[in-house]
């Protein structure tokens, strides 16, 4: 049994489970100030027991290098109070379990692949396009990952020509997050996003520059699927076929593998809500499955 | 002992070595039509006699996928002849040993990891710049795949204001390579690649699309070093400081970690000719090392 965790932003759901249909206990906490929030969680998992691992997916940006000071750290986040809080090193010394850290889009990357919508593929990326634009990447399995993790949602796209809208980010203006994130497509088409109709004109730029995030990721060789979720996705099903369209269109054939222009190849999540906290399960079960490991090893 | 080939697209390296320090014999061949070039190493290999693996670092593209039906194989080269030719499946069945088939630039990324400019790193990126844009990606000490291999050399990337070049790539016009690989700066310069001076105009553009190239890896998150070498970089000493400060520029201080501005991270290549070749008996001992390891699961 494993204990998962899906620090988000607004929210937190701890879930005690072995995947969707074997679910023990699922419990959602506000997140507040990092102490109060932090021990909420205690408290949850305190009641809980015994559990084998814990894993936990998290709003970023984190660190996850095991082999730096702050790993298991929130880092340089905007979130008030929460930059530098530690939360892996805490609850895996109170609670002596393997334990997994990621990001929140790891691990919806993870959970869409083994129970989702890109269930028993093992090369996936998971792009979430809501308050933001973030990019979880697994190759074999495993988050692809070094010095820190993915933060493509902030490349800067190819624009339509003659689309110079100078976009919202405050490190970049117009990247990928300050073109196509849901703030920035209100703030381009001047109204709020459920008010945006599908055949209105923010869309066209809004498809072309994820479509070019799409491009990015099939050229890293990577993804044998993209699962494109997050608010302003699951709110605007006539994305996907612009986005296939316009990434095809981009990619003009040079990657000459027919399973690139299939639909299948940029689809909705499955899971919905359960993506995160059951990503969290899954990097839990890595954990375990790493230390099993290093004792195999001796 | 590892037999490593590099397959180049005018010239072939086969080397019986372990490592740098440790090289039996270096033999090199003229890349011609298949079957010859193919039978040419074979002769090579067959008077080696011994060898506990192999590994062949290859021009591209390549099916790597092994449970692809054209795994092992050279795929849709604009190269006279080679389209459709078996190398991997073919040289592993006549040895009997096993074997790892990669990128040239994986290759070299492998080699430049274990040996040379980035040696004790195990997430590395390694960029040529010659005829064309090629980049090897690897986390973990192993490469990042998955459907296929990196293709990074043919993004589109964000152009400094007001550049519309039109680029000269087949597939893209104004990607990457069809911007900044030799030709590319030949065909915009006007002139022969040794006659373009360093204060020429022609490298500004090159050198912002270049630091877009490093933008989007340092985004990834996997690499610790960008390595960038072939032949405009061999060149060109003066565009990796430009390199390097038009990519912090360009990141805007996002990615909150301060090796990335310091000049050790992105730096030329150490090994020279014999990264190639190199990253070929690494893969070979790589492929070694999976088997081993799957005898040790059962």
């Amino acid at each position: 049994m494993v204990a998962g965790i899906e620090l988000g932003g607004t929210k937190i759901v701890c879930l005690l489970a072995r995947g969707p249909d074997a679910i023990e206990d699922r419990v959602q906490l506000p997140t507040t100030r990092p102490e109060e929030t932090l021990a909420g969680i205690e408290h949850v998992l305190d009641g809980w027991g015994k559990f084998d691992a814990l894993g936990i997916a998290s709003f970023g940006p984190i660190s996850i290098d095991r082999h730096a000071a702050d790993y298991g750290h929130v880092t340089s986040t905007p979130k008030p109070h929460w930059a530098g809080t530690d939360v892996a090193k805490r609850l895996a010394a109170r609670y002596e379990v393997p334990t997994g850290f990621h990001t929140d889009v790891v691990g919806a990357a993870l959970a869409e692949a083994r129970w989702g919508a890109a269930e028993g593929l093992r090369d996936v990326a998971y792009v979430t396009v809501g308050t933001g634009i973030g990019v979880g990447l697994i190759a074999g399995g495993v988050p692809v990952d070094g010095l820190t993790h993915s933060e493509l949602g902030h490349i800067r796209p190819d624009r339509l020509t003659g689309d110079d809208w100078i976009g919202i980010c405050p490190f970049h203006g117009g990247c990928l997050e300050g073109l196509a994130a849901g703030p920035a497509i209100g703030a381009r088409a001047g109204k709020k996003g459920e008010d945006i109709a599908a055949d209105d004109p923010v869309w066209e730029p809004v498809a072309h520059v994820l479509a070019q995030l799409c491009h990015t990721l099939v050229l890293t060789g990577v993804p044998r699927r993209i699962v494109m979720g997050g608010g302003v996705m699951v709110g605007n099903d006539h994305l996907f076929p612009r986005i296939r369209a316009a990434m095809v269109k981009s990619l003009a054939g040079y990657i000459a593998l027919p399973e690139i222009a299939e639909p299948s190849f940029v689809v909705p999540p499955a899971l919905g809500g359960n993506a995160g906290p059951l990503g969290a399960i899954v990097l839990g079960g890595q954990a375990l499955e790493q230390q099993l490991k290093s004792f195999t090893a001796l």
